[in-house]
């Protein structure tokens, strides 16, 4: 499969060379998004396995304008690359991974390497277990500093990332008990993936919330091991709209602490972490197409539960922003560079 | 106002006649549809507000057809019927109800008769309390017969029969501890009425998830004295959908039992309550247009906290399915007759 | 194969022994919902392919409580009906027709058996042509009698249903020139069918309108076989919504007639056939889960053309609904038997 | 009412000072995003009627992190700007305009300034025409000189801007008939504005297709204007979706001209609008978000008219996209700066 290198929006003249593996699924679309837009980056080439030989344009409609053919996931496609973002389906980051040369930067979308604990990885997930590699969240303490050192990083799954950027703060402060908490997390569909399954046609999906994988979500593992959460209640639920995830987090307080507070503390410095004035609370639709993640706390009323609400796009903060802004870490760039603080709306 | 009594879709020789005061919301005009298809309710009338002196189908243009004019909510529109359903903004059911004859049986769908104690609702509420009615949530134990004997009857609100429908034989069987419920409620819009706010447009809602009243629903109340729950975390959300409720109620697990028997054995008899085959989870969309609850229980593998999840169209089971199901009792007619057990999907 | 007869909704005791045969896609459901509230009509059987042995309430959630299990599409498990309703992909209604005794009616959901012309088949569909069946649109002129004298009736298509109700009045009267009509057409998702297709993922969907067959669509034999029009040009549009047809259907305007006025004349007598009052136009969301129609007309101010607005639930009065209509006449029932004239909204 | 100057986001450092004036719209929020990230451009003042006084944020949640409080929409708030656009409801514009000095160049977003014809002004909007300003869309034949010469220019309408792109070079091209032009396009709900009215509440649009204006218009003025139509038939449709339009225009065709050679002629250069490959049709999706405009055209094989289809996102190329690039072309920037080709989607 011959690469068109020549991408119209591209200007960077001494840019990053930069590979997409899977970019035929959403979060593979919205990477090519970005990376169009990003002023250091040089999208060379972009791969995808049944779709190899289609223009990018014809699988992503909204790229119409971006000259650039499908390659096959091999090797030689994406050997040209300096970072190279692996958007594949689950189990298929190790091999692709093995065939990249060492000093090649590779941010892995894929839960394949997040989790340190092969126990943990074979009761969630079953098989063996990859590796692991560099957890991408910039935002938990020391977790720049570990990014901007690494060659690998494993970015953060999407429902996991609204839960961490919610909880962490509250269980390091000593504001909220890890031993019990309470999570509903709504996510819109693209969520679910680009698959031709009849529960995810709009004729099923408009006008309808419905949860799955009640009490045995995978993503657990991955939040109890960043907040360090000791039991954690997951219902995740599908929901009408195309991009965004809500996550409810309830906790036990303790300590009286103040969950707000403790919120601001942790994202005094954070970018993309907005913590709403008091009385807003966040909704997806303002994070949409940006990097941002919007947060709100209270102490309910009735039973004292510290409740804290996170938005965020699925694809953006959730996985193709929250990726770029790594590599962003990795190469030494600002964090924010070719990111959106903003949301598109309505 | 003059009254048109001659409906085109009512056929009923000896029907019951019904009115309907404030018909011009969503729960108003939802309660016309079903009684224009109830065999034996006649329609004699339908008040509203400000548009009063319109035909029923300029206001409720999917009623195209019935041939009859909103009349004012005054004592003279109501006089000829034997029952009438009260739709009105919350506090105004009071002063409308107490010029209605002692023997015309009255269903209010508004929460003004809904609480025991003066003191919750005021807290909850504010104002003063206006009283309390037999509470018309028919599957709860010994309410059939409390219905079929009373003359007021106060409709359960839409969030409260979700979460009650889950959560009150659970704790009532003693497998739920009712010191420590945690609920997440997504509601469709139709469920914040129909009104000219700006945070209601469509513009504003498609593809977005919105939580609101966070920590402090007033619904709390009316679910804690039908459950018998003490303490309760409430989060309600509303969802890109025209109608449908969705609430994860979560608690504690006492004593090893089993939620999903305890649903089971609680609704064995109640042809509107479907308790899905395991393995099965509730959506909304399956409950559109019904006065069908639709749940599932589980317990969380990682929190060992049980997990319930309930479905119900908040303008059918959550508000007009429920009143003419009160009424239906009230009447001794059947639970169902005139009513859907089948949603309209998708 | 062995049928559960014991349907829990249906109490009709000298009913109509009735079977669906392909229940499992959007119009087999609806069907069986309807069914399930007709009072004349027993539901004995539905069948499918691929889900044969699968409850209907697997397959269709919001039947919870239809105590029925799919068979399989032959001639043994349908031999028990008096009346077979075909909801089978197009091309299949033939062989499954041929194997069902004489007396035994049919109507066909397919377009198999629509067009009279040969060659038009052939032009608009490929393939052999099937036969032609008493053409099922009740509303047209003579239909009814020539329906009620039918034991084999070809429903109309739920696209020709919206446009052929909106045009066949205008040519009929003179009012519009049959060899300038201009068509756009926008349907709900659930006229795509439950196929599982990229393209009709609710993340594909949502938030878009997208045309497709443009300037080839299939139905514009029939609706030229319907209305006598000369020359139609047609633009189908798929839209964010699940059920639901809105046609735009423009015409030059012939001997200064009033179209508003020979439609009000076509449809006096039509129980689910409503030209809207003055002022107002037609939305689709007022007819979902109802079998009817709204229609509104006006000239032009700047082109003088006519403009016909036409909108209905395609799986309503344009599949199951109107399949059912003819049904009822069929067996010389009042027309409007198990039938919803009110749309469910909001 | 005190500016904020120090806006986040903006990084520019001999930018061009920009004012909005009538910020709290839909589109005055998007010229907010827009040129928050355009590198030329500082944000120095957004203005609003009744909501003075409140932080952006507060008014446009998805601006999270823009540090800029609203003024009021006077002379003293816009005086440090030396480009403004204005995002005032219709009839507002030459009041503001008038008080603006020489030198400042303005992009007026209403009709006000749009139409050369006092006499068609006065037949589609009504009232005394405001003048005549530089027509501002840019793809136009001699228009990018024209706009790069004032200092006053009037944006094209959403509506106008899909048309006339599908229209104009069509009869430039001789290949359509200008008076026998019909068109039926639909528009997200955004088009409509943020005001708070019931028939634009979610529960009504979410579901729905609902037409408006039909047969008269006002774009109808402008869009004979820009194209030389002379008859022109247009629906306007409310599509449920946020953002998007979606154009279907058909018009006879004359010499048997090829009506997507004439697409392509036009628009070889234009960095916005691309003509689609065959086959593939535009859908509003893709354009969400950007400043592009898809176009696509054929021949009805059954009544040989030309079908157009065209979709932009009526907040971008229908608005606040066109003129940021309207504004770059007037201070001799790049078209493109600060704009994206490419939608967020999905």
């Amino acid at each position: 499969m011959h690469i068109h290198a020549e991408v119209r929006n591209a200007e960077g003249s001494m840019g990053i060379r930069v590979a997409v593996a899977g970019a035929s699924g959403y979060a593979g679309g919205e990477l090519l998004r970005v990376i169009a837009g990003h002023p250091e980056f040089d999208l060379v080439a972009a791969t995808a396995h049944s779709q190899a030989g289609s223009p990018v344009s014809a699988v992503h409609p909204q790229l119409a304008g971006l000259d650039l053919t499908l390659g096959a996931t091999d090797a030689e496609t994406l050997s040209g690359a300096d970072l190279v973002f692996l958007a594949l389906p689950h189990g298929q980051s190790a091999a692709v991974a093995a065939r990249l040369a060492e000093g090649v930067k590779v941010v892995d979308l894929g839960a394949d390497f997040r989790l340190e604990s092969a126990e943990q990885w074979t009761r969630y997930y079953g098989g063996g277990h990859a590796g692991t590699w560099t957890y991408g969240l910039p935002e938990l303490p020391g977790a720049r500093a570990a990014i901007a050192g690494a060659d690998r990083v494993a970015n953060t799954g999407c429902y996991a990332a609204t839960i961490i950027l919610a909880l962490a703060p509250l269980i390091a402060a000593g504001v909220a008990d890890p031993e019990d908490v309470v999570v509903v997390a709504s996510s819109g569909t693209s969520g679910a993936g680009r698959n031709a399954k009849v529960n995810l046609l709009a004729s099923e999906i408009m006008g309808d919330l419905s949860p799955y994988k009640v009490g045995a979500h995978q993503h657990v593992a991955e939040i109890k091991q960043a907040t360090g959460a000791g039991s954690l209640s997951m219902t995740p639920i599908l929901a009408p709209m195309p991009r965004g995830i809500l996550a409810t987090v309830t906790a036990r307080r303790l300590n009286g602490g103040d969950p707000r507070e403790a919120l601001q503390a942790a994202y005094a410095d954070a970018p993309f972490v907005h913590v709403l004035p008091e009385g807003s609370w966040p909704h997806t639709a303002a994070t949409a197409g940006s990097n941002s993640c919007h947060l709100q706390a209270t102490v309910d009323i009735d039973s004292g539960r510290i409740i804290v609400v996170s938005a965020l796009d699925n694809l953006g903060k959730g996985a193709a922003g929250q990726a770029v802004q790594n590599a962003n870490i990795m190469f030494g760039l600002p964090e924010t560079t070719g990111l959106s603080v903003f949301g598109v709306a309505p």
